[in-house]
């Protein structure tokens, strides 16, 4: 995406070697033309403007930190405003801005939250305060003792009669919300999550709509006990966000500022279900968690392409023409990175079906029907669990792979594994996810047979018959090409381990502590689900039109390298369940290395599709133009640590004990 | 270890389940009484010192850390002089101080570098200097563009005959050495690596006694381009230390300070072999890495205490009397947790053993027996890599398994994280390493039949006619208790890839070409040795005098889950070798879980039996007491950030926004 402007690109023979139209693998990560366009020219904007510079982020000590992210956000709302942005075109430049702030969830949670969970009244009200930021909200949902178990939360919100209002309030200290992003210093409002208590009756967990700060003088409104709760992983990284601990000592809002499209109470008290079905609450979940696993693959990508780029650039070891061997052009470089390539590749291709399939789901429940939508539910879970763990995994993969300067915050890549990994337990905590899956997994087995056929991504385990005795055709290495031969032992594995559980809990009298008990196992089938959905999904892509020269035979290679290097890395699924033998894993473990070659000469053609700014990766090792070590030496010395070549402190405490002021010891 | 002073003990239930003697372990797991009480005393020493209070360090800004960090090691060597500490008391006292610092270089790389490298008449001018701490040393090797490649390092020390001097030269950017550890600004010299060229000829690289900086005003001398390289992953963590970066423009050095125990240069310039073995430097490689293992299980049992703490003090979901579940009673966590808590126990183990190991070579090289050192370091290269990765992971895995919380730096687990993964890099990157073990495998495997029997940690490979073709016998779950049985399946599975990689690799005509493309599978044979090697010495501890009560049951226990949850990981090694069937795999997964169930009740005593004080932890989920949600609710107002309600940056930058200063927007 560079200009490099005369500068020398000491990567343009890796890209000369590249087989395929890049342009065209460009459109075809962005999603289209339009969202090519609309990206390429956000990240440009925000790459040329020195506001956005943030080099110096790791750096600053945590208020300056926090300033310098108001700083950008106040920026951005303003090119936003000025430029006359959409609401993609705004999104998509606060994606390349790169810094986690308030506006995050004011966009991303306050407002999707009154939409879906507010009246039309309540959204005539509070969204144009809200898209004007006239208020600044956020979410206030987590307590110090409950994350997961949203049901468990302690925050109480009595309705009083007398007054027509809710009394908000914190009745322990566990019941303290805790963790909230935007909130510790700069939201004015949040929704607030508290069990709904009216007339001494409890009626579960519901929304309420809380001013916490003056308007004013912007401090805590009477009883709001607020506060940021200190310092998180890694330097920079999620530290630019102000997570939140509030407290509430008997607070009292209007009645109708409880969030009541599902549930209303009324003047008397009385508390009515609206015709609204509650199962709309999952349909926002499921649009969440699709825009988490879009965001894994940019993460995950952006990770990939830094140590590509660099491994292009080191050379250790051996010797080609008096230079040593570019370290990736070892097998194990290549076995290490390019199932992590494939894996960014993968992502990106479920993530886009996501998008579909939430519009999907969004019109059928529109229409009444609700038939897709556990199915649509557990498989945005799953993805959810598996696309943030891998990725997370994986860029510490991606920074070990750039050796002992991957350590370096220059790299980028610590800052980006530290503010990536808070999304494994965010929205729903990976393993309890995969519990969920499984659960929905055990259902669907033992509705087999019963006449009730599995729908959408689950819909192979109505072949399950078929699938429990299949054996898998291969012969020779090449099979292992055939999409058809994969899937099924993917499809195999899945049924068969999820049968397997099922026939184990059923040994239980009490099918609860059953699954308690194998729950171990359980996930293990989950994840063979998920990494189902994802070859399925990759394959499917493979047969529609795919244009650009040479673009469908580089995504066919990434296909197979990520589902058989799963295949490699889970081989004991595939194995103690019979769906393949020994010597076909070691044929598909041959192909793998064929597939290595092939990807290799386009590796560095394949990152560069992503498009991104060298801004946007803020990694010395990353650059475009691959001129990493005399860059390396610059950013060294301009940290301000290298001001002086005498350190503070040196004459207090180490001058001393080099000038003998300290007397002999037993040494 | 603490000591409560009237504190409520919120784990007192969960000890009063332990089933063993705690003390018993304590010493087993320091090594001896002796080793116990040395440790327990520095502990407390430190940890009752305000001198070393580490809350703060997370927040410090770059130059403040720094500075802190000398004030405590000057206090430290204080305290060393006053209380008279012998050498392994100060060493200990320097762990439990938990700070990276420029001392850890002196004492654990300039010095021994001395020893081993130095003439006994070099020793003696060198060594009373660094003792008494009248200089500071480093270790300069790696360079920007060399790291794993030794031999391949750019700079060159020229001998000039004509003053009887070393011009050390720095020829190239990539020649710049790039990260030794107190280089960047406190060192007064460095144990320089370089090209020793002598009349024109190249005699491989020899490590150079120079002179950095004035020992008058600290300033580099004369030709010295030094300073820090910059920000490193993580808050506080390695940021306490000065990796450098050093160039030389033709620095004069005198002849006399080239190291030169195994290779001596003499007045006229003419190059000596001594009669000193060469092989001695392996020697210091087995000394180095086997601390390095030891670490491992220091730095990884430090994360299991914190996360088996919390686990059993985090409630979520469930109910049991009316409470929420522990989340350690949940088989998920356990599936996590405990085979990382047997593991912390696997690693001391084995590296106690590799003590014993260190000195058994030593006494043979003195002896000019060097019969059992490529094993030796092959064994301790091996362990190297595989110890430092596995704690790696395990440690992000327990930060993980804290939930949200652990990413906040008070659960100490970012920092440990940050401080810890550069070990996966340094003192050999980890797959170079396992290329290493490998190519002796290989060499191994060779020479089966040809009469010469493997010794050592290899020794099993001299059974490889049998091991080929043993069937494992396991018929029940119990069967898998029995060590022969698990031995022997990690021996079946180690040789039988090794054979397999011979096999393969003899198909290649260019064997060098060969292991590169087999580099990966190669890889995985090195893990199933080492993992073996771990295996193997856990079970052969247990066959030793164990003393304590219930303490041998609790070891075998953990030997079980360490073993049996390696074979459920590498299940598909284990089954594509034909070393277990598939049937076997599931009992052993059964037999797992009940493991699981009877370390449970112990998992609390077992973590006390670290002996870690609440200080070094530096963890407020990993508090002896159990206290947590107070404290971290404390520890949150604490913070600077919270000193005042309104940031810095507020009026400027978010007031305006509220206030509509800024225009309507397309939104």
């Amino acid at each position: 995406m560079e200009d490099l402007e005369g500068g020398v690109d000491y990567l343009a023979d890796e890209r000369k070697k590249a087989q395929f139209d890049v342009n065209a693998m460009k459109i075809l990560w962005a999603g289209n033309q339009h969202r090519f366009q609309i990206a390429d020219r956000m990240a440009r904007l925000v790459a040329s403007d020195p506001e956005f510079k943030k080099d110096d982020r790791v750096r600053l000590e945590r208020k300056e930190l926090f300033k310098n992210t108001l700083r950008k956000a106040n920026h951005a709302w303003k090119r936003i405003i000025e430029l006359k942005l959409t609401e993609e075109e705004a999104s998509q430049l606060r994606f390349f801005v790169d810094e986690p702030a308030y506006t995050d969830l004011h966009w991303g949670m306050f407002v999707p939250a009154i939409k879906g969970q507010g009246t039309e009244e309540q959204q005539r009200k509070w969204l144009p305060l809200a898209y004007r930021m006239q208020i600044i909200g956020c979410y206030a949902q987590t307590e110090l003792g409950h994350g997961s178990n949203v049901q468990g939360l302690e925050t109480t919100a009595t309705f009083d009669p007398e007054t027509d209002e809710f009394v908000i309030h914190s009745p322990t200290l566990t019941s303290s919300k805790w963790w909230p992003g935007g909130l510790g210093k700069i939201s004015t409002h949040a929704v607030v999550y508290a069990r709904l208590m009216t007339d001494g009756k409890e009626h579960g967990v519901h929304g309420f709509i809380v001013q916490l700060r003056s308007l004013e003088d912007h401090l805590p409104l009477p009883g709001i006990t607020v506060g940021d709760i200190g310092m998180k992983f890694g330097n920079g990284a999620y530290n630019t966000m102000d997570n939140g601990v509030l407290r509430f000592d008997k607070v009292r809002i209007p009645r109708d500022q409880m969030l009541m499209r599902v549930l209303q109470v009324t003047r008397e008290g009385d508390v009515v279900k609206s015709d609204v079905p509650r199962q709309l609450i999952y349909g926002t979940m499921v649009y969440v968690r699709q825009t988490i696993v879009y965001d894994a693959s940019r993460a995950l990508s952006k990770a990939v392409c830094i140590a590509t780029r660099y491994s292009a650039v080191r050379r250790q070891f051996g010797s080609e023409n008096g230079r040593e061997t570019q370290v990736i052009d070892y097998k194990t470089q290549q076995s290490r990175l390019f199932p992590l390539l494939a894996t960014a590749y993968a992502f990106r291709i479920v993530g886009d079906w996501l998008k579909w399939l939430y519009n999907d789901v969004t019109e059928r429940l529109q229409a009444n029907d609700f038939s897709t939508l556990p199915e649509a539910h557990a498989c945005t879970a799953g993805l959810k669990s598996l696309t943030t763990s891998v990725t997370a995994d994986a860029i510490e993969e991606c920074r070990k792979l750039c050796g002992g300067h991957g350590y370096l915050c220059s790299s980028g890549l610590p800052e980006l594994f530290a503010v990536y990994v808070p999304a494994c337990t965010y929205e729903g905590d990976n393993v309890v996810l995969l519990l969920q899956v499984a659960r929905i997994l055990m259902k669907t087995v033992s509705q087999l047979g019963s006449g009730k056929l599995p729908v959408g991504t689950m819909e192979y385990m109505g072949r399950a018959e078929h699938l429990l005795q299949s054996q898998c055709s291969a012969q020779k290495a090449e099979d292992w090409l055939n999409p058809d031969v994969v899937l099924e032992a993917f499809e195999a594995r899945s049924v068969r381990m999820s049968v397997a559980c099922a026939k184990n809990l059923s040994q239980y009298s009490n099918p609860e502590e059953g699954f308690l008990e194998l729950s171990a196992d359980l996930v293990g089938a989950s994840v063979a689900h998920c990494q189902l959905i994802v070859v399925s999904k990759f394959i499917e892509k493979l047969k529609q039109d795919i244009t650009g020269e040479g673009v469908k035979e580089q995504l066919q290679a990434l296909c197979g390298i990520y589902a058989l290097s799963i295949l490699g890395k889970h081989l004991g699924d595939f194995l103690s369940t019979g769906c393949i033998k020994p010597k076909q894993a070691s044929l598909a473990n041959d192909l793998l290395r064929s597939l290595f070659s092939k990807v290799r000469p386009n590796a560095i053609a394949l990152v560069d599709a992503f498009n991104y700014t060298d801004h946007f990766l803020g990694s010395v090792l990353g650059r475009y133009d691959g001129n990493v070590y005399p860059k390396l030496y610059e950013e060294a010395w301009k940290d301000p640590f290298n001001e002086s070549a005498v350190p503070e402190g040196f004459h207090e405490y180490v001058r001393p004990i080099l000038k003998r002021q300290v007397r002999s010891s037993r040494l």
